[in-house]
C-alpha cells in the first residue's frame, strides 16, 4: 500500500489542481524520463549511446511504464527513487533494443535525474506562476484605477487617521507584485539550470566527452549548462522559496485588510463571488472572508517551508545525507501552497464589493478629529505651530466631550474664527481636500510598466 | 478533479502507512461522524433529540454515505468542510427517520466538530507514538547493555578525545527518549479533551441543559470536558507538535552520530537489516546511511511546522481567519513525519552493525594522544600541575613530531619514568582504564524506570 | 573594542531591566564562578584539593577579577570563554594560595561549567517568569470576575455573532496561563540538573571520585545529578525556549483581542495606565495599543529562537561543532523577551478601560441579527429545524433590506406572532438571556486551582 | 537604567566591531537626525522652512545632544522613539533658532524618520558587506586556483567515492558567492529608497508641496524616490535579511565540509591562523575547528531571522501593530551575523592549511574501490554493461573480503585482463585520470566576472 501524506479535506485550501498537477507522482515520472531521454539523445549525438537509443527513449517520455509500488519499495533501500527508476527504464528498453539499454544514465548520477527534473518542474510551476501574477497585476491595476478617488479613512495602529482612498491602499499591492514579479525572473534566471555532474560532480564517466554531452542534453530541455555542477550548493533552490513566501507575504497584507475592513463594525468591503461565499445559514448577515482565509493561512506556513530550505543549505560534500532530502515535500508544497493564495487573491481582487458609502459614514463618524492635522497645518502659517497646536487640542478636546463635530467646534472658537471663516474650516476638513499626492502617487503606479525588470 | 498535494514518490520518507490512516481523508470523516453520534446520543439523553437518534446515527459512524467531492467543493465555498458535512449527514438522516435529523449538530458549530474530530485522531496517533517509542526504548536499552563496555573514541568538535563506549552514546538517546515519552503524556494529558462551545464557546443555544450534554458527550468520546471552551486558546495544540519535535530532534542526534560513525574513514558502525539497503552497484564498498538520511532530512522540516504553530497561536476572538486554517495540515504533516522518523530510528537501532575491531584500531591510530590527560592527572598528583601539564606538552609533541606511540615518547623520559614504571604508563595509556564513571551511568539509565512521568 | 549586539533604542522593547540583569556578562561569569567555587568545595571534601581552597574559592564569587577584554579576545581564539576564564581565574587563585590553584576546574571541561551557569541563570529567570505569571494570572482572575457579566459581542471570522462576555474572553486567557504554568514547572524538574561530564561525559579525569564529587557539586549548586551528563542531549533547553513561545503565543492571543477591540470603529476597551500612552499630539481621539503592539512584536520573534532551539538539536558526538554556540544568544533572548511581554501583559491587564456602554451599543447596532439564533431554536421545538430556519431566513433578509430590528419584524409576521408573543420575542432577543453556560465556565475556571499542576 | 540585550561573552561570536558601529545607539540618531537635517533643506528649498533651518539642523547631525535615557522611557510610551526624538530635536533647535523649530518634522510621520533612517543604515551596512564579499570571493578564488589540481576524495553520503579536486569543491563556494552579491545588488536597488509618506502615506500635509519636497529629501539622502509609500509593504525588507541568509547558508555549506575535512580520521586540512586557535591545552593534537563552528551557529540562527520577516509581513493598513516593530532587533541581527560570518569565513579560506598527502593517503586507504566505476566503463565498451557490471561486482567483492587493492585483484581476473593490460588497469585506476571536466569547470567559473549581476 502506498503511503499518502495529504487529506483532501484540509489539501483543497493548500493547492490548486494546475499545481498540484505540475507536482504530481507522474508529472515527476514524466520529468525524469524527460531526462533520460535528452541524456541518452546527447550520448548519441557524441557517439556513446546506440543509434536509434534517443527514439526509443521518446516513446517512453509519459513514464507509463513504471510500477510504482516497486519503484517506491525499492526506493526506500536505496535512499531515492532514481535508482529503481533507472532500473525499469532499462529494462523496458532492454525489452525492445538490447543496445539501447546500454548507455542509458551514462555519466549520471540519481541527483543528476532528481535535480534537473525538479528543475524542469520548477519551470513549469512558474510558468503558472507569472501567468497567476500578471492576471492579479492586470485585475489590482483595473481595481486601482476605478477606486483611485474612492476615499475611506487611513488607520495607523488600527486607529482611523486622515483619510486616503482604496485605489492607494491597492496600488500598494500592486507595486509589492510587480517587485516580487521581478524577484521570480531574477531567481529563474539562476535557478533554470541544467544539473549534471555524474558521482561526485565532475563527469569523469564522460572522460573528454563531457562538455559536448553537457551541452547537447542542456540545449535538448532547454535549460543553461552552468558553469559547473551545482549539487551541493542549493542556494537557487532556496532563493525561490524564499521568493515565493515574499509573494504569499504581499498576498497576506492584502488579506488582512480586506479581512479587516470586512469587520461587522466596518463593514467597507467584503469578499463577492459566489453568492453562497462565505455564509451563514443562521446568521445571513454575516460575510465570513474566507478566501482571504485562506491566504492568511497559506501564508503562516511559508516561513516554515522557507525556513526548511535555508536550514538544509549546508550539504555535506557531493551529496548530502538528509538535508538533500528535506527539500523533497519543502519545495512542491511551497509552490503549491503560493499557486493556491494567489487564485483566492485573483478571486478576492475580481469580485471585491466596495461600499463606498459606509466608507464615508465611518469618516463621518469620527466627528472630523482626524482632519484636525489639516486645520493645525493651515493655522500654523498665520500663528505658529505652537499655538496652533495648542488650539486645536482644546478644540477636539471638545469635540470627544461633547460629541459634537469638529467643524461646529472651531466654528465656536474666535482664535480660529479670527483666521478661518466657516467656508474655509469646513473646505479644511474635507477629506477630499486632504488627499496630498494620492493622485500622482498612483499616477505613477500604473504608469510604472516594466521598472523592477 | 480532487486536489491532491501529495506525491507518492517522496512521500513514503516522510510519512508510514499506520499513521498515514490515523490522519486520512476517511479517518477525519469518522471522526466527526463519531462527534455527530456523540452528541445525538447525548442531545436524545437530555431530551433534545428524538428517541433513536443516536442509535441511527451509530449506523452511520463509518461515514461511508459522504461524497467527498461536494464536501470539498462546498467547504471551499463555507471556509470549512463541517457545514456540507453536517448538511449531507442531515439529509441522510432525514430520509431514514425525519424527527431524528431536526437536532444534528445542535448547539455545535463548526469548529466544534472540527477540533474534537482532531483531538479524537491525535489521541489515535499518540497511541501509534507511544507505541512507537516504547518499542525503540526497549531496542535503544538492549544495546546500551550489550554494548556498555564497547570501547570507542569520545570525539568533541569532530575530534577524538578521551574514549567513553557505545553503549553510553546510546544511553543518552535513551535518556531523551525518556524524557519526551513523559513530555507527550504531559501533553497529552492537557490536549485530549473536548471542544464543544457552539457559536462563541458560550453553549447558548442549549440553554440550561449545556452542561449536562458535554458531560454526556465527553463521557462517550472518552475525553474530559474541561473547565471551558478552548476555541482559539491553541497552546494545547502547539505544545504537542513541539513535543514532536523534540522527539525527532532527539532521533536526528542519534542518526547524525550514527552517520558520523558509518563514514568511510571512521567505518565504526552501519545501518544494517536488508542487504540491499544503503548498497551501490557501481561502489560496492559504500553503505548509505539512508535511513539516517531520512530521520535527519524529517527533523530539519519540524522547526517550520513547529514555527507555524506557534506563529498561530493569536487566534482572534472566538474564532480565528486564517490562523486555525494554517494548522490544518501542519498538525497531521507533524504527526506523520514524527511516525516515520520513530520507525527508521527503530531500524536503524534494531539491525545496527558494530565494527568493535575498527572503534579499537581508530583509537591506537590516535598514537595514545587522547589519553594524555589520563597521564597528566596522574603525574599532577606528585609534580603538581604546571609541570605535569608542561611535561606532556612535550611528549606529546614529540609524538606528533615523530609519529611514535605516547607510551613509547613517555618512557623515553626520565621526568616521567622517575614517577612512573613502564607498567604504570601501559595501564594509564589504557582507554580501559580511563571510563570514569561509564558503568555508573548506564547502571543508572537501565534501572530508570519512570522516573520522570 | 568590545562586539556590542544590542542597540538602545530597540532593545527597550524587547526586555526588562530585571531579566536582562540574569542573562548580563556580570552574571554569567558570576555563575560560572559559582560552579567553579562548588567543584572546588566538593573535590576537597573529597581530599582532591588542597583544605582552604573552597574559601578562597568562594571569596571570588562575584568574580570581579575577570579582565573581560582579554577573556573574550582569548574566548575567540578557543572557541570559548571558559578556557581563559579558568586561566584567569587560577592566576588569581596562585597568587593567593599556590596549592589551591592546582585543582581549580579539575574533572571538567569548558561545556560542563557553561552548561551549569547556564542552568543556574535559568534557575534566575524561571523565578522571575514564575512571578510574573502569578501576577499577571492574579489580576486577569480579578478582571475574570469584575467583568463575568460584562456584555459584548462574541466575534467569528471577526463578524459580530451572539453575545458573550469579557469575563469569559479573559478566561480562556486564565485557563491558557495556567497550562503554560504547569509546562514551565514540569520542564524546570527536567532541565534544573547538573551538567558535569568532563572531557567526553566519563567523569573520568576523577576515576573513582566522580560520582561523590558530583553528588557534593550538585548539592552545593541545589541542582539535581542526573542519571548521566547531557552535553549533547539539548531536549531539556529546547524544551523551555519553546513553552516560552507557548506563553507569549497566548500574551499574544490576548493582545490581539485587545487590538482589536481598541480599532476606532469599535472602540470597547482601551490601554489604560499613564495618561500619556499612546496617545498621539495631533490626534487626541486616537489611543495606540503600544503595549500591546510590543507583546506581539515580541511573539512574532519567538518561533524564531524556538525554531534554532530545534534545528540545533542534532549536535554531534560529545561536543558539537557550531549548533551548540548557535544557542548561546538564542536562550538569554527567549528569556528577555518573553518577561517583557509578560510585563506589557500584566501592565495591559491592569489598566484595562472597558467601556461596557460602547460594547452595548455595537451589539444594538446588529439590528439583533446575531440574536436570530435564539429564535430559531425557540422556534425549532414548535415548528420544526426547517420551517423555522426558514421564517428566521425571510426576516433576517427583511431586517437588512429595510435596517429595521429584528424584533420589530418578527412581530410583523403572524407565523412567528402564532407561536411566539412580543414578551416572548423580547425576551429571546435579549442577549443577556443568551449566554449558555458563560456563568458555569467563569464559576469552574475561578475555581480551578492547580488542577493543572 | 537603560535595558541591555546583549551580553558580551556570547556576542562577540555573533557580531564584528564594524557592523555594531553601523546599528547602534549612536549610528541610529545620527541617521534619523539625517533625515531631518535633510527634510529641512527640502522644505526649506520649497519655501516651508525658514531659511537658515537646513544650516542649523546641518550642525546637529551627530545627534548628540540626544537624552537617551528620557528618549527610551518616552519612546516606551509612545510606542517608538522618534516622537520623543522629535520633541528633543525641537526644543535644541527651538533654544537658538525658533523660526527654525516651526518645520521641524513637518509633513511626515513616525515611521517616514525610523524607515529611512534603517534604510541608510543598511546602506552602509551593504557596503561592508559588499567588501566583505569581494574580499572573500578574491581569497577562495586565489585558492580554487591553487588547488586546482590538489585531489581529494570525493564523498557522497559522506562515503568515499570518486575523487575530485579541492580546487572544484572551493569553486561551487565560489559560484555560491557571486550568485549571492548578485542577489544583494538587486535586492539593493529595491530597497534604498526613502520611506516619506506622513501620517497614512498620503503626503497630505504637504498639499502641492509633496513631490518637490520629496523630490528634494530623496536628493539629499542620495536614495531613490520610489513611486509611492511603502510603509506597510515590507516586502524589500524581508527580501534583504532573506538574502543575508542566503549567504549565511552558502558560508556554512563551505564550513561544514572543512569541519568534515578536519575531523581526526580525516585530517586533510585545518584552520590555521594564529598558533593557539582552536587548541587545547591537554589535547595538543586537537585542532578545533572554532572559526567554522561560529560560522555555523550563525547560520542556524538565521532561519529564525528570515522566518520573522516573513510572518511579520501582514502589516495593518497604514501602520502595522506589532509586526513593523517585529523588525526592529531583527534586522540588525541579520546583518551583525551575517558580517560575522563573512568575517570568519575570510579567515579561514586566507589561512586554511591542506594536507595534500593525506588527502592521497585517504584514497590510497579505499583500495581503488572507488575507481571501479572507470574500469567498469572502459570494459563497457568492449562487454557491454552488464557483463563489465558482474566483472566489477566480483572484483570489488573481492578486494573487500581480501582487503587487497583493487589492481591486484584485477590482473588475477582473466575476463578482465583480457580486454586490459596492467598497465592500463593503473592507467585506469589512477585517479588523476579520472577527473573528467574538473579544469573546464574552473577555468569557467574563475573566467566568469559578472555574468549573474
Amino acid at each position: 500500500m502506498l503511503t499518502q501524506t495529504s487529506n483532501q479535506l484540509n489539501s483543497f485550501i493548500f493547492s490548486t489542481p494546475e499545481m498540484s498537477q505540475v507536482f504530481s507522482t507522474q508529472a515527476q515520472l514524466r520529468a525524469m524520463a524527460r531526462f533520460e531521454w535528452a541524456l541518452t539523445c546527447a550520448l548519441e549525438k557524441c557517439g556513446l549511446a546506440a543509434g536509434g537509443s534517443g527514439n526509443l527513449l521518446k516513446s517512453l517520455l509519459q513514464a507509463e511504464f513504471i510500477e510504482i509500488e516497486s519503484l517506491v519499495s525499492e526506493g526506500k533501500l536505496s535512499g531515492n527513487i532514481a535508482i529503481p527508476f533507472v532500473r525499469q527504464l532499462t529494462a523496458v528498453v532492454k525489452s525492445q533494443n538490447e543496445p539501447a539499454a546500454r548507455s542509458i544514465h551514462l555519466g549520471a548520477t540519481s541527483q543528476d535525474v532528481l535535480d534537473t527534473a525538479l528543475v524542469l518542474q520548477i519551470r513549469d510551476a512558474l510558468t503558472l506562476l507569472n501567468r497567476g501574477i500578471d492576471n492579479l497585476t492586470d485585475v489590482v491595476a483595473r481595481q486601482v484605477k476605478k477606486h483611485a478617488g474612492t476615499l475611506l479613512a487611513g488607520r495607523t495602529w488600527l486607529q482611523i487617521g486622515p483619510p486616503t482612498t482604496l485605489g492607494l491602499k491597492l496600488a500598494g499591492t500592486l507595486t509589492a507584485l510587480r517587485r516580487t514579479g521581478s524577484r521570480l525572473q531574477q531567481s529563474a534566471s539562476r535557478l533554470l539550470v541544467l544539473q549534471f555532474g555524474g558521482a561526485v560532480g565532475t563527469r569523469s564517466a564522460l572522460g573528454k566527452h563531457g562538455p559536448q554531452v553537457a551541452a547537447e542534453l542542456a540545449q535538448l530541455l532547454e535549460l543553461r549548462d552552468p558553469e559547473m555542477p551545482w549539487h551541493t550548493e542549493r542556494d537557487n533552490l532556496a532563493e525561490v522559496v524564499q521568493v515565493l513566501s515574499l509573494l504569499t507575504g504581499s498576498l497576506a497584507k492584502f488579506a488582512r485588510d480586506i479581512v479587516l475592513l470586512m469587520q461587522s463594525e466596518v463593514a467597507e468591503v467584503s469578499e463577492g463571488g459566489n453568492a453562497d461565499r462565505g455564509g451563514s445559514s443562521t446568521m445571513p448577515h454575516k460575510h465570513n472572508p474566507v478566501a482571504c482565509a485562506a491566504v492568511i493561512a497559506i501564508h503562516f506556513t511559508m516561513p516554515g517551508l522557507a525556513g526548511t530550505m535555508l536550514s538544509a543549505m549546508p550539504q555535506e560534500h557531493e551529496r548530502a545525507v538528509g538535508l538533500w532530502q528535506a527539500e523533497w515535500e519543502t519545495i512542491p508544497e511551497a509552490f503549491r501552497r503560493t499557486a493556491a493564495a494567489l487564485g483566492y487573491a485573483l478571486d478576492i481582487a475580481e469580485h471585491l464589493q466596495v461600499d463606498a458609502a459606509k466608507m464615508q459614514a465611518n469618516l463621518d463618524a469620527t466627528l472630523g478629529l482626524p482632519m484636525a492635522e489639516a486645520v493645525s497645518v493651515a493655522l500654523t502659517r498665520t500663528i505658529g505651530k505652537s499655538k496652533s497646536h495648542d488650539l486645536l487640542r482644546l478644540a477636539t478636546d471638545r469635540v470627544l466631550r461633547e460629541r459634537r463635530p469638529l467643524a461646529e467646534v472651531l466654528g465656536l472658537m474666535p482664535e480660529v474664527t479670527a483666521h478661518l471663516s466657516a467656508a474655509e474650516i469646513d473646505q479644511l476638513l474635507d477629506p477630499r481636500n486632504y488627499l496630498g499626492s494620492v493622485d500622482q502617487f498612483i499616477g505613477q503606479v500604473l504608469e510604472e510598466d516594466n521598472a523592477y525588470s
